[in-house]
């Protein structure tokens, strides 16, 4: 089968190539993959800005497809389903932090760039039925990530002010969508006006471009502050989150793109009782959850673009440069 | 009556004078204040580093007395009452943080430091019959804020590990007499021998003095980590609690003697999943629910010397020092 290796991560080098697909263990599945779906994972496995890179592997954690064969103690009624694959591997049985022996598909196991994948028969869920192909596998790892920052870290409340910062990434895109369905009151940032645009048209009140050096007073000004910011940048933008925080509100994180904060403001933290809080990817609890909510709420992922198979070194290049709005897909 | 004045922020200077005491105003008590006790607070009044610091004002948050007098409008029934006084005044109906009316008793109102004191009938609570009037004095503030910290903000369970950072001062010492009994396995760092001596007669497992480098790889070995870090300091040694919390585990911090932590380790805290919480002071509900709280486990606060009012400089000498281990109080 045809399959989009690591070849080197030492030379950032991709491989379109003919592997073996492999042989399927017990409690396994084959799936025929009919959409994947590009993470900064992959581009950052690519570049080897991971531990315990292996070269050789096939990427992707996002896809979803149609079951074509079963291993050993698989029930025979998921034979020909039409699936989402759950790309959390081993989280264990705590809701508030993965396990040790946890993973994501893609990394050091074989991902969804390939026209087959094995997957444990516990990573499927039905497709939700009103979504593409390529809308389903564009949805697993960002929706699982934005859903656990905003549902089970972020315990967002229905008329609550939500900051998404960095909107037009795949986690952002989604916070801001699910915030939007849970009847918050969203608001975004981004350094574009095309972004901002797109969020006002979604539904977003306001985006402020945090390259204007008076966007936290201007933010302040129109919301008296947010209730919950979801962030992936982190670094020294945190201490311009500390301020347009409420008092008693949540900063969610899920990666630091800016790298570490300096200098954090820790007497506005205290005095203002904030919450600046951790998250990445989600429980199984949080997949289920996920998908019930876009289900309910008949949430369509944004596509940017979409790529066949052959061309996915031009997907990496636009996830590279970061200007897609929306998230690009991979079709075998 | 005799009173402890700030005579001169500026020159950190305090006063023993003679002031007229207040004139009651409606829903106000008179107390005579049978015990005092400072904290930190106090100290940084008199060096001028909080803003807004008011010359002439009487000193003191903490204190415990008898009802002598009624204002307008407040029940007779209060008159030759034992109370101990809530110090937190106007926090607001909102659970997760003080509104902006908020002030504590001491600066800029009239504190405690004093033969009487006037406060808002709604302050007082009975004195916990268990303890001594330098007992009583000895808990509010430091009591609240260490209350809040663990539960409403902290959501502590028994057999969960704790760690108290800083044993020894005020908050810190209830934290850890508060989670011994809440059932939590207690364990306190500090850089005093004698300190976490007294912290292990208490009932700690383990104290480490955090001026040992390898005190968090043994702190980890030991313990395998921690649910709840109780911390005052802030600074860079925030860098060293992120590293001793579990996955998914609360860091709450209540003051920054240490200044802002710079660098924050912004990838460990997205993967572990941590939450880092400030807080400060406690609600209305808080204040009921931790006299409840020491009165249900006969908790009697540390006194580490009792000062006569005379005396107070040599009181705000060592809690400058900072070698105190438990409360300092005053009696007028």
């Amino acid at each position: 089968m045809k399959a989009l290796t690591l070849a080197s991560s030492q030379e950032s080098k991709l491989l379109l190539t003919q592997v073996q697909a492999g042989a399927l263990k017990a409690h396994e599945v084959q799936i025929k993959v009919k959409a994947a779906a590009l993470n900064h994972r992959d581009e950052w496995c690519r570049q080897g800005l991971y531990p315990n890179i292996q070269d050789g592997v096939i990427l992707g954690s996002d896809g979803a497809g149609v079951v074509t064969d079963l291993g050993a103690e698989v029930d025979a009624k998921w034979l020909d389903q039409e699936v989402i694959i759950n790309p959390a591997l081993n989280w264990g049985d705590d809701q508030r932090a993965q396990g040790k022996e946890f993973q994501i598909l893609g990394m050091p196991s074989n991902g969804t760039f390939a026209e087959f994948i094995n997957v444990p028969v516990d990573r499927l869920h039905p497709k939700p039925k009103h979504m593409t192909w390529e809308e389903a596998a564009a949805l697993p790892l960002a929706g699982l990530t934005a859903f656990r920052a905003l549902n089970y870290r972020g315990r967002l409340q229905a008329g609550e002010n939500l900051l998404v910062t960095g909107f037009g990434g795949g986690v952002a895109q989604f916070a801001a969508q699910f915030g939007l369905a849970a009847q918050a009151n969203v608001f975004v940032s981004s350094s574009s006006e095309a972004k901002i645009s797109k969020a006002l048209q979604l539904g977003a009140k306001t985006g402020y471009n945090y390259q204007n050096e008076n966007w936290t007073d201007l933010a302040l000004a129109e919301t008296g502050g947010f209730d919950l910011i979801i962030d992936g940048a982190a670094g020294d933008a945190l201490n311009d989150l500390v301020k347009v925080a409420k008092p008693g509100g949540r900063i969610v994180f899920y990666g630091a793109t800016l790298g570490n904060p300096g200098e954090l403001a820790a007497r506005k933290i205290f005095w203002n009782q904030l919450n600046i809080m951790g998250t990445t990817m989600g429980s199984d609890l949080d997949f289920e959850e996920m998908l019930a909510f876009v289900s309910k709420h008949q949430i369509k992922p944004l596509i940017d673009e979409v790529y066949n198979l052959e061309n996915a070194s031009k997907a990496f290049e636009k996830m590279n440069k970061g200007n897609q709005l929306g998230k690009l897909v991979l079709v075998p």
